[in-house]
């Protein structure tokens, strides 16, 4: 029951705060045999590297990995598998500040309150930056499920939505947003250009498609498949909405409009439509799993806004520091990680329990 | 890692199949000294009892809760509470069909993949009758967290919302909705009539409410209130989607918009808004903690579909049996157990870890 | 977390009391399609049953187990297993003292201490009795690991220990000591009909011999077998030692004298000689597992001992009621449903994590 | 359920191998606010450390701990505690046979049979050296218990056993062998020189007592601090038998003579004699707890004995390379590391379900 750790048979644990020396992840539970290196780690963290546009915080960060156990000649060995990223370019200055006053929409009160002590810089652990970490786990579970193909991008950003007619898989590495189209991509630039110059933030919705998930993985009742992706995706910073398939639309349909139909196909039943998202009674049905999390806008902002100091006075708060103007860009590649997660456990665990 | 279990500190396992000879719970970690007996429990059950109006499953079950263990002159003693409920009024020649063909948007297709072998009868151990169990350990997890005040209602149903502005505390109980308006009520009233006679069924969405809470419950990062009120809402059965606060609104505001401005207040801090649902960086900051969720409509319908038999072959399927026309109705008194676990749990937890 | 449950991929949990109306177990992780009745389990439970010869308490209890779930047409379905033994021959009023002051190697004091209240029924929780949810657990494990042979007896009892020459597998069920030597069944009749008649007790020391086991079940580091079995066997009533293969006797030998050398064999590696009891770093060689564990006399004696009532003042206490003389003998079952268990558990945590 | 962690609320991973870059300890749970740098927990790791004596192996290993996570300005913060210590003087060229035959008594073969792959350098993860991670860990959890006074020494070593009657708390820091007896210490660098000289090494028992430690910590049923304890030192490389208070011995006394009489005390109840080694019913009474654990000899020795290679053909091996020739000698100040985590494990779960 660590608080810091997610998974069951596959189970990581992370460490760090934003301007320490370094945050880490210890993956535990990593099958044996598995060809593991740096180099299979470090393109997942460069996805979600800050520093790569204007639309991200400025913050310089190789977020260079280095695996410090549980891989003998480039192999996995069953043992934890620990891996470290050093942090570099830390300017705790900018957030000299940021100790006296409580931000609207961050952690530092509630912290405050629970623990009577904390790290204010960059946001010490509750900073986003621990989500390299979970990057660096998820490319050890993507690993674990071969077959399994995880890919997030932005559907909306800003209030701006993608249409769906237009949705292109090939077009979301061509621009900074994970978009899958260009168009709205183009949108997207210019709102989020305003925003950032009028010192704001916009938020967005990401969604996550795993495809080659066979029948049959996700425990139920408490372990079902929903519930463990509802977990990892709210636990994402800024996230604070997850669905699964259609969703919040799903409570609009009528029964026999949200039956996922199915018909005799040649390998396998074939499904005439996917409303579950790929999970019946929180178990993979072999359709593809669709998630989808909202995520708030960035709450540092340089927009004043009013709050308290520790000393409970009166004040007004301008968030300097770097910051990305919109959290749910880079939040894809988190997304990614944690899905190929959960789905990594569920495997093993499906194949604990039935041999299968 | 129980699969059949939720919680930590305070934790609970349930068992029992639609058509066993019982179904029940077993809570762990509850705290001495409480009183407690079945007269304690037995009213939240009653509120998600079946056959109580049209709207609901005819099939007449008294859930009359007993108390095994763990309790002793009326006060708990800290070990194992185990609550049993026999099932009477099971009618399981209803299902004979069931075995044979997949119901589309149930679990029938993935648990016999899964497992190879199933309790088809009701639904066996994937139907909503399971969610008593889960009622009746809310009911002592209510008992952790006295201070605590947990409403659910129906916000939404068949795609008609309630309008904020008649939003009505008093009126919850006053409709077999479980609606907050009594106007609204009766639109859903002829809606979910229409649809039951039409043999189709509605999905809902459901919000629950947690005043009381102090600031500091909740565990980051992988524990955070987010997260476990997402994993402990999307496993209820049929629920596809979860949000905090805003939720998915959110994700179109800016950020000053959503920042939850702070200022001196009598006791402790004011806030000014409470977009983020009661939670900053998963631990709670002293507002009401506020939840929803969507269902899909009752898989359950009357309207033949399209779906495959077990041995494969093409077939249409009609779902008799009685069934609720809209599974959100009763979903509410089970999200209200499920929020009370949570709560309790993240108190214990919080207790633990800081000694307040 | 939960206190009162044991093991991780196959995990059970227990509730009840002496004298409440009944005890139980939750088996949860059993694999589907494992043929299961009560028959297949009452034989278990027989063993350890009180009342079957003068030398075990008088508390006439049929202990009938009933199943309630997780099994459908003699099949499990891979949901939990409920399991419930009613209590029958309850005489509280034997134990009306027992409430007033607390007895020596009892749990009475610690438990009032912490709980601050308790069922002090029979020892309420902490009563032996619980066990027989153990053994109806085990009676599942069992199933999990049908290569797996798991066989305790009696090696010590009152000091009088067997002699190793005069092993005999075929006697351990031939007297009520299951003792593998009749001439030493013989001695300790003698020992114990003395002790009891003088109103003491005596201790005694379980071995507990699986074989069929594989190489390579356990998981280091935390969860080596060794670390699992001593968890589960120090777990039992009264058992305050544990060991593994030549256990507190290897501390004496030499490194060339405590070798198990290999040479190669028809199928597999021979070993020349088990000090190590079967595991190596944790994970089993393929040699049978060998566990001992010794416990305590039993505390409940008609001897009167110094003592304190609930309220401090000084005092002697007898223990009536109806006692085991010697709780060592009835343990011998219990040992072997929890090294069943650790084993299952096992074999099911190494299928996940390496697919064998 | 990681395999490599250890503890509930108070909880920590390890990480790493005996010749890899570093090894190191993740800590979570710990309670923020308690002041904690690198010199509260070199002082434990020095104890433990390496080639201090010509008792213990000549590897070299500074074994200088860092700090990379949870403490800001001194204090902990609640969050994860990141531990690493750098590996210095591996000299993996000495192991270059280890990994062509099975070293009897060593994880080589179990390993190579569970995993398929391993890094046999130094013993990989099943090495000793891993140990230091779980000193460093217990440093930061006897900040948790500050009332509590936690001591192993050695009262056994080859055979030779100390006189009770001659333990001198004070002596055990004067001698390389933890040894609170000086007469007998000289006794065991007699019989351990001898051994060493002859290329074979003995075996130890490890006494631990831990005084301060209040009435009520430890949960029923299957958190009993008797297991915890003995699944902690169980866990301990080359442990084979662990003991609480008269272990053993217990089960050859007679139910008076093995009684804990209590009488009115001045504070309290005072306990007339410690047989059940400060527990009952798996709870702390109050009384110091007595731990005792016995560890095989080390089996690297330069004595040839008869193995078989990976490719199963016979052979002779010699076990090169730098070693303890008792490998009890430098298990105290684990033991006591163990000890440290599973009371302070206790305080804290005793704490979040009591609130005391």
């Amino acid at each position: 029951m660590s608080h810091n750790s997610f998974g069951h048979l596959l189970r990581f644990t992370t460490w760090g705060e934003s301007h320490g020396p370094a945050i880490g992840a210890v993956v535990d539970g990593c099958p044996p045999g598995l060809g593991l290196s740096e180099t299979d780690i470090q393109p997942w963290l460069d996805k979600r590297r800050p520093g790569t546009s204007r639309f991200t915080t400025q913050r310089q960060e190789p977020d260079q990995v280095r695996i410090l156990s549980g891989v003998h000649e480039g192999l996995t060995t069953g043992t934890p598998i620990s891996l470290m990223i050093e942090n570099v370019d830390q300017r705790s200055k900018d957030y000299s500040e940021v100790g006296k006053a409580y931000r609207p929409g961050h952690a530092d009160y509630a912290y405050d309150v629970k623990y009577g002590h904390r790290d204010p810089r960059g946001g010490g652990r509750s900073s986003a930056r621990e989500t390299a970490s979970r990057v660096a786990a998820g490319a050890v579970a993507r690993l674990v499920i071969p077959g399994v193909r995880i890919r997030a991008c932005l559907v909306e950003l800003g209030g701006i939505a993608i249409e769906r007619s237009r949705f292109d898989d090939a077009e979301i590495d061509r621009n900074p947003f994970f978009c899958p189209d260009a168009e709205t991509a183009a949108q997207w630039e210019i709102a989020l250009d305003a925003a950032r110059k009028a010192g704001s933030s916009l938020g967005a919705i990401v969604e996550c498609t795993a495809t080659g998930v066979p029948v049959g993985w996700g425990a139920p009742l408490y372990m079902k498949l929903d519930s463990q992706l509802a977990s990892a995706c709210m636990g994402i910073n800024a996230v604070k909405g997850v669905e699964i398939g259609d969703g919040f639309g799903a409570a609009r349909l009528r029964g026999e409009d949200n039956a996922d139909c199915m018909r005799p196909g040649t390998d396998g039943p074939q499904f005439l439509a996917n409303h579950s998202g790929g999970t019946a009674g929180g178990i993979s049905t072999g359709q593809p799993i669709v998630v989808r999390m909202a995520l708030k806008p960035t709450s540092s902002i340089l927009t004043p806004v009013e709050t308290i100091t520790r000393d409970g006075e009166a004040t007004e708060i301008v968030t300097k520091g770097r910051h990305d103007p919109c959290v749910g860009v880079r939040a894809a590649p988190v997304m990614e990680a944690m899905v190929a997660l959960v789905l990594a456990d569920a495997r093993l665990m499906q194949r604990g329990q039935t041999g299968r």
